[in-house]
């Protein structure tokens, strides 16, 4: 990539960081299989380990309780579904609610059948409505089984920071199970199982820096847990087989260990350098929508809305002014749907939001290249207007 | 790992290979998420396309039928499943056959319930019985559904190649699909999907000497397919979402071209040093059972038995004589398990079966140390037995 480039879209995908790409390498030479018992292959099971340990730490969790999978995609998958277990008795699940700006990964409800997911909205500022929330779980029926809730700890479009620990003592109330999506979060606001009340948290290695390939359910306890999607050679005590991705696994114990610490100070820089592009965008073109700005948001991510840029155009335009920025949610394939988010939101989902977010090595330079990019865009548009 | 140590459990997994590395560091130093439309995300959507490329010509396949995942367990579990689509329409299957020697990812039946599964036997020599399977075939109720047949092309215990073309006759004739675990022939064997007759073939990248966290399921078509197991953001068309771990599928693609050439001249190196090291195993040990030597099998792999050898403490002693073998299929955790192979081939499941399996680097130096380790182990046996 020239140097000319600026990289704006790490709520998509994070460059790998220094120690991830080393602890990645170091097990990638590895030969053995982390099941065998020879040398080579307790070698790497000791390496995946020392990762469990580590993504435990940074949430508060015990390691027994961290399940890795290939990535959150998976892990939302494998906690979203009517079978779940305690112990040795079947715990049935009835009805799964979700908020209606939770990823696909989640909104797509796993292995419910659509007619057993619930959604429930949101605010103008994209804040969980909890007292839908609240009175969809009065209206539970328990006879079906217990409820599951699924809300995430920042929406990944727009950055703002859900109500989790008020959800979970909702749902604790109805007897309820909270999934928690921390994808987003993980690495810029502090996390803590315990704390946030999660029964389950989500959690991505590429999205902190650590290698694609892997991510993990971390449980609250271990007695509860959901069906195996994944089943096979009963790797993680059963709960996901398959033979481990270990150097990815041993980059996102690296990555992990990372994201846990100084996240006051890592999130004031960003929350700096947000505030002041935020800030010159605004007084470059007024009418500018910055979406959730009403609400606490991650310090990494504006999400803004342009009258008369597209999604798709305005990706195209910046991208052609050397920066990397997105539509929101990457799609597959490239395409650029309407956002779920925006509608939520109350926002027509047509109009032409685009993403900029930032990590680790988001330099000043690479927010002035965005800056200089917004303005030539935004001129095009002024002058397309008065023509 | 020192140099005095000889690796031969290939067949757990195979060391990274030099063209996979080369592929996997490319991508791995990539910035970009694939689904993304700016040039990062481009460019990394296009080292995915051509690896797609390459694992569907080393199979005789059409790229568009090659669906990554996160490796051959996921892979099995994908296309286990009673739901099936054919284009819009449902196409449910009402039962699972599966081969008594089958790996574990198949023969727990992913998505099917317990008493949808049946399995077939094997003869004493490890070859599925295929009289027993076209009799279970004509009394398949086709008012359940389509019968689903799962037949390994060769076993990863013994090596044993399996009857695949005739499978794929009996069960088309019953108007059935045939899923077909080739994770241990790709590289092994010549391997086209159309010439097989199978409608699915689940292969590995770890095995043939790529990254963990790849596999693939390919479809003889596109229409016909099953109902996905990861669900959310799309990726793979729809059939397995979830962020797509590039470099992985990088160098995936790269193990696949190399895996698909040459064959002949790979497996005839492998085989001469396997046959010369059975027969010097075989005059020491006259009484040393060779499993499955009647029957066609993988060039690289023996599996043998030695009355008064356990197979957990014969690991440990070639381990602690500088050699990594297995017992048979990697378990989980490190267990190991009675051989559902050895039990289905008649054999006593608790007798103390051990593999060699050797792969592309494995040097007459490595089966020097092995012989003399075998040399060592067996000569203590005598003497305890004479003690």
């Amino acid at each position: 990539m020239a140097a000319s480039r600026a990289y704006l879209d790490w709520n998509s995908t994070a460059p790998l960081s220094d120690v991830a790409r080393e602890a990645f390498l170091r097990v990638i030479a590895m030969p053995g299989n982390a099941s065998s018992v020879h040398r080579e292959g307790r070698a790497v099971r000791a390496e995946i380990e020392a990762a469990r340990r580590k993504v435990a730490k940074a949430l508060g969790a015990n390691s027994a309780s961290v399940i890795f999978t290939s990535g959150a995609t998976e892990a939302a998958n494998m906690v979203l579904t009517p079978e779940y277990r305690m112990g040795r008795a079947a715990l049935p699940i009835g009805r799964l609610y979700v908020s209606a700006i939770e990823h696909k990964a989640v909104a797509e409800g796993g292995r419910f059948s659509p007619d057993q997911i619930t959604s429930f909205g949101v605010t103008r500022d994209g804040v969980a409505d909890l007292a839908e929330l609240e009175s969809l779980l009065a209206a539970h029926d328990p006879a079906s089984g217990i409820p599951l809730v699924a809300l995430m700890a920042a929406n990944n479009e727009t950055g703002v920071l859900q109500p989790v620990r008020a959800a979970a003592d909702l749902v604790h109330a109805r007897g309820g199970l909270l999934v928690v999506d921390a994808v987003q979060a993980f690495g810029r606001i502090a996390l803590d199982i315990e704390a946030l009340g999660a029964d389950f948290l989500l959690v991505s290695s590429h999205k902190i820096g650590g290698p694609k390939g892997a991510g993990a359910v971390i449980a609250r306890g271990e007695t509860l847990m959901p069906k195996a999607l994944i089943r096979g050679g009963g790797q993680e005590k059963g709960h996901r087989s398959g033979t481990e991705n270990a150097a990815a696994i041993a980059g996102f114990g690296a990555a992990a260990e990372a994201a846990g610490g100084d996240i006051d100070a890592r999130m004031q820089r960003l929350g700096r350098m947000r505030d002041g592009l935020e800030a010159e965008m605004l007084a470059l073109v007024p009418e500018l929508v910055v979406i959730g700005r009403g609400a606490d948001r991650l310090a990494n991510t504006i999400f803004f809305a342009l009258s008369g840029l597209k999604s798709e155009t305005g990706q195209i335009a910046f991208d052609l002014e050397g920066v990397a920025l997105s539509a929101g949610s990457a799609c597959s394939s490239g395409k650029v749907g309407e956002s779920q988010v925006l509608k939520a939101m109350g926002f027509d989902p047509r109009m032409g939001a685009l993403r900029i977010s930032m990590g680790e090595t988001t330099t000043d330079d690479d927010i002035a290249m965005a800056l200089e990019a917004f303005r030539r865009v935004a001129s095009r548009i002024k002058k397309a207007d008065a023509a």
